[in-house]
């Protein structure tokens, strides 16, 4: 670990908000070096195993290869603008370091890829991911997971795909919303004021008018559902705006402060990318949500 | 540690939020044993240094027992509904525990007691912050602090005390406003929609018209002074009234999502009443804030 806490943040405000491929990259650069290596230990991995008929229809399960059982299970949705973005890399640690620090929390992880835009549009990636938590149902209790207690987290893309499944966007499957709790990391959630981006439209489609109809901010504040939310602080300017509207919006509903964590001095990727290292801010506060939820 | 995060979770919930003297002494009484009595090793005190002409002007240093310079400086003002509350207790530990805990981080500590309701109304709280903020300008040195790094934090009436200080409501003393930056946990903000209950008329005054005037919403989203906010998740609802509204204007005015913290799991006594516990959500938040500012 090769930086203080306020040498890392500076370097990655240093690296600008805009998610371009150097500051990808550059991100990278900073998180993956952290990563304790000792996360992967005990882990067995079962990859790529189908839960639909398309190719993006697959999942990795994470848990530990000592076996055990009755543990809560963690769904993680990846992000990538729609249009890219997947469960595992070759290049990268993401997101092996997620289902692998999962499993040493005594939980067992499902990570999973979904179809993408522009090829397939809304609402694709919520109607993956519901059959997903349908596989996850029917499936886990065969590696270790309890299928009562099943928390479903997504960042940025992925994070609006867990929106509009916990909203019923996606439909449900036949189990319903089979879900202990929800983690929305970076999301948009009125997509109706979304920016027209070429992303937004790939996914929400070129007729703007109906992004209304998208938005998951009312039914998130309706849900009973037990939610944890996240903005970093070098969040881009829309998710920013988009987490803050939620939280006066949530209090004129609900008469509560909204769920919603600010993560200091982490950009818009290293929430997810710092999962298993010392800087990890989210973990932490993911692990205090199963425990409370699970 | 007799608890699980959980189980302390739920048993401050089980206490209710309004601030009943049976809600703080159960508050007390789940928060105070598990601080670490290491927090005090090699600390040194210095009680009662007066920084003004009321018998409540003083304020006690925290410094460490073998010496040191140059310390960042942390000035740490209680709550107490402006008409209760002191730096130092014989029954309990508050607030001992801040005072020691951040000489353990590598800082000095001024705790101070100020003037009180109804004797004492707005400003007077401001004022006194203001005169102990010059005296730690002054004489902090002499204890190991660094003037130019002084931090300024407060809870609940505290932090009110700290807001109006910060934009200028008690007036900056001879040396302006001189701080580093500034720690507001569990505040009132936006005045003017103050419940009128009889601790705010203490202090505010009985003529409700003129409260709007005392507001520290605009000023502290105005202020370049680097702000650390917090709210709890079991705050009385008031406190998380303002705490959302000052997010949606702060991201209004500011484009960006507000310094506003969650802590979660906590009520609004256990932020200050868990430092240097292993339940201490404030703590480290604050220890990076100091960090990346001194």
């Amino acid at each position: 670990m090769a930086q203080t806490f306020k040498e890392r943040r500076s370097a990655l405000a240093a690296l600008g908000l805009d998610l371009t491929p150097d500051m990808v990259g550059g991100t990278i650069a900073i998180a993956a070096p952290d990563i304790d290596p000792a996360i992967y230990e005990g882990v067995k991995v079962v990859k790529d195993l189908a839960y639909g008929p398309h190719e993006r229809n697959v999942l990795d399960v994470y848990k530990p290869a000592d076996g055990g059982d009755g543990r809560p299970v963690l769904i993680y949705v990846h992000g990538g603008g729609f249009v890219r973005g997947a469960k595992d890399s070759d290049t990268t640690p993401y997101f092996r370091n997620i289902g692998a620090w999962a499993v040493q929390q005594g939980w067992v992880a499902v990570v999973i890829n979904y179809r993408l835009a522009p090829e397939h549009a809304y609402p694709s990636g919520a109607q993956d991911v519901s059959a997903a938590v349908t596989w996850t149902v029917d499936r886990i209790a065969e590696h270790g997971g309890d299928p009562a207690r099943i928390f479903l987290a997504g960042q940025s893309a992925g994070s609006m795909h867990v929106a509009d499944y916990v909203v019923g966007h996606g439909g449900f499957g036949p189990h319903g919303r089979a879900l202990a709790g929800a983690v929305i990391v970076s999301c948009i959630y009125d997509v109706g004021r979304a920016s027209h981006k070429d992303l937004h439209t790939a996914y929400w489609g070129e007729d703007t008018s109906r992004w209304g109809e998208y938005a998951t901010l009312r039914g998130l504040i309706d849900t009973d559902l037990p939610l944890m939310l996240a903005v970093s602080e070098y969040d881009e300017p829309e998710f920013q705006d988009h987490a803050s509207q939620f939280v006066a919006e949530w209090f004129a509903q609900r008469g509560t402060y909204a769920p919603m964590h600010l993560l200091y001095g982490q950009n818009h990727l290293t929430p997810v990318y710092g999962v298993g290292s010392p800087w990890d801010e989210l973990g932490p506060k993911l692990a205090r949500f199963i425990d409370v939820n699970g």
